[in-house]
């Protein structure tokens, strides 16, 4: 038999030291100089502007377009370029893409909390938004659907996106044709942390945004949480390498779980993959299928890699796994489980569960209807991915009559004597001795 | 006539950058000083945790009790040394809040996007969630409120609180008894950066808690940025000091403006006062208002401080008003107007809103049951006030069957080519080869 694929565990025979390990994600301190190179970036959009951005452009792209953004004829001649089934496919994406948030869109609502007093949440749409697609190793289409949608049906006013440019300065066809599909406004020729910039604090012709979405590599990643963290604009969530873990029974099929560890595997050398099972048999025949897998598939040198550093796990009982799953909270989490909707009661943290055999990862990256921009390295512990409310602000709204304030201005008066705020008693003492005086005017 | 105690500013005749200047916040750029104690006592706890949070009270709050964990007798002497009117008020205000905010609960859903493909969002609790409740110059227990209401509502496993030491290292009752009645499980006597490491970390008895919440001051908001920034632990939102923005029309009542103005001065020298009319007859009876109201008010000298630095801006149209508003995103914002309701469209952005002469922000910090932890410095361009959605994750979850996947495989297959993941196609591919086999598993 050829040499292991990825690491074999066995969870009762380690003690909390091996089993907090064999959770670690692969290290993502970010190196200091990571940090210094997208600061440096960032300020040298801020001070420098169109001209400074350019010169980033051609150095670290080496290319500088007359002008970042795309005009109506590249638009055009995307659309003529593309073949008619990926076409197709995009639109149906989209479409699927749409109904689903659509369906979760969250309401205003108004409550009576006393008589007279009315309070209500009403939904705002983001003012302008910055979507970023990456397009490393390939261009990402996908990721233009997953963002452009929501922020369509959040109603942001404007939403701008940035692509990378390709060699020849010109952006790819298919995210240019799901960048219109969607309603995006305005495309950019402009990658990495100095879109992030761009977008940020306006330059190059890209304006300031509000908030920013999206994936990216450790460059445009950082870029985001320096911004996020300076105030400057808000960002979607932290973000890192991609993972997934696979709790699978002794009836998993070896086959479709090793190509979804691979769908994984294959994003990058540091995706994690996991795969947790009661059955030592069902680990020995998910290593096999993985290595007549990689055999035929093309990105298997950066899959190997990623491999290289994952887990497969024997547990002792299925609810062990779940447990173990809660703890790392996994990005994607496939329960390749006889009755796996039975088992969706114990998933506290994952970003997007996929239930059954015939549920791969790869459906929910592209056209189930659920989004694919999900909280990663742990981050699903307390974030969630990305939906139209992510591009809405919840504004909170409150109106009292006089006899409103009539019914509950004592509690306001009587807490804000107990914390010492005099003045915040006095704003309600006034009304309450006006209330009842001619001439006063009423809140609606 | 006294000295103005508020720059006076005439909008129509502000060039560009001068009307930029107006709408600056006070300097909120972290002093180097406070970053760096913020990430040494970071590290201190982290390393040395129960000890080196003991060394820290004793250095920094004077005190370090026997046990940082607040016990069942204290809360019960905490309950018998409250006067009756303040539980009353704090039982009466926790109620309107729960109200408020159970009724905009987001759901979960379920939609069919294709035939046998059903995708749905479930709805989980983060499982353990950590509260700051600040007591600088005052202990706050409507803070106490604010959060753990919405906590239980959440479901959150379990609820943990912390809060500075008084001089004689117990807490405050008010705070105690807020606690108790939201339902908040374990209490630490623990302040500032030091208590933000403790709950992110777990040291000093305190458990590690998967996101943050709460305001505080600029070492717990740093604390906090820091502790989100490393991936640590999640936080509600970067948080400045308190602001409030007024618009209010030739009709408004002076004294209740001078009133809500005062309101936020007092919060702190660094608090944001703005008011906007296109009535300069309105704006000389508030700056009297003022004066009058500043010679009795206990805490004048911070609002003074605080209102020296704020603005009485005269403006040609009330339209023009809810414009800059909406560049400034204030944390609260008052429509002192005649039909406030009428208005409320033009709003984009703000925290909270507070409609007409009867609804002085002090109902909204208090008891009118929306939430006083909003975003300020601006974030309300971008980030919502905290509710119950604040304490949950949105997990999606799809599942498709052999038919589903039959229905949408190939588009996901089409867009796994065009982006070169040929693993993820393959993933989908070997499903529709084996779809129709017998003895193949079916997801429900």
């Amino acid at each position: 038999m050829s040499a292991p694929v990825a690491q074999r565990l066995d969870w009762p025979t380690l003690d909390a030291g091996a089993r907090s390990a064999a959770l670690q994600r692969p290290v993502q301190a970010v190196a200091a100089q990571v940090r210094d190179t997208v600061a440096a970036l960032i300020e040298e959009v801020r001070t420098g502007g169109d001209p400074a951005l350019r010169a980033i452009s051609e150095r670290l792209d080496g290319v500088a377009p007359d002008a970042f953004e795309i005009g109506e004829s590249a638009f055009d001649a995307a659309e003529a370029t593309l073949p008619a089934a990926l076409k197709s496919a995009i639109l149906e994406a989209a479409e699927r893409i749409e109904r689903f948030h659509r369906a979760g869109m969250v309401q205003g609502y108004t409550v009576e909390t006393a008589p007279g007093v009315v309070c209500e949440r009403v939904v705002r749409a983001i003012d302008r938004v910055g979507l970023y697609v990456p397009a490393g190793s390939a261009p990402l289409p996908s990721t233009a659907l997953m963002l452009g949608v929501p922020a369509r049906l959040a109603g942001c006013r404007e939403t701008i996106l940035c692509t990378p440019p390709r060699r020849d300065g010109s952006a790819d066809p298919a995210v240019l044709f799901a960048a219109r599909a969607t309603g995006v406004q305005r495309v950019f020729v402009l990658g990495g942390a100095q879109a992030i910039a761009a977008m940020a604090f306006g330059a190059g012709g890209v304006p300031r945004c509000a908030k920013l979405f999206g994936p990216g590599n450790r460059y445009v990643t950082e870029a985001k949480q320096q911004i996020a963290q300076a105030g400057i604009a808000a960002i979607d969530m932290p973000a890192g390498p991609s993972e997934v873990l696979v709790i699978a029974d002794d009836g998993a099929d070896a086959d479709f779980v090793a190509a979804d560890l691979l769908s994984q595997a294959e994003h990058g050398p540091d995706s994690q993959v996991l795969l947790l099972s009661d059955s030592a048999d069902l680990l020995d025949r998910v290593e096999r299928a993985l290595q007549a897998q990689l055999a035929v598939l093309p990105r298997a040198d950066i899959a190997r890699q990623a491999l290289s550093r994952s887990r497969l796990v024997r547990v002792d009982t299925l609810a062990g796994a779940f447990e173990i799953s809660n703890a790392y909270a996994p990005e994607h989490l496939i329960l390749a489980l006889r009755d796996p909707r039975a088992w969706l009661d114990r998933v506290v943290a994952a970003g997007s569960v996929f239930l059954g055999d015939f549920t791969p990862e790869a459906l929910g990256d592209y056209c189930s209807g659920t989004n694919h921009v999900l909280p990663t390295n742990g981050a699903a512990r307390a974030y969630s991915g990305v939906s139209v409310a992510s591009f809405q602000n919840f504004v909170t709204v409150q109106s009292a009559s006089p006899a409103g304030i009539a019914a509950i201005g004592a509690c306001a008066v009587t807490l804000a004597e107990a914390e010492g705020l005099e003045a915040h008693a006095n704003a309600v003492r006034l009304r309450l001795q006006r209330g009842s005086a001619p001439g006063s005017r009423e809140a609606a």
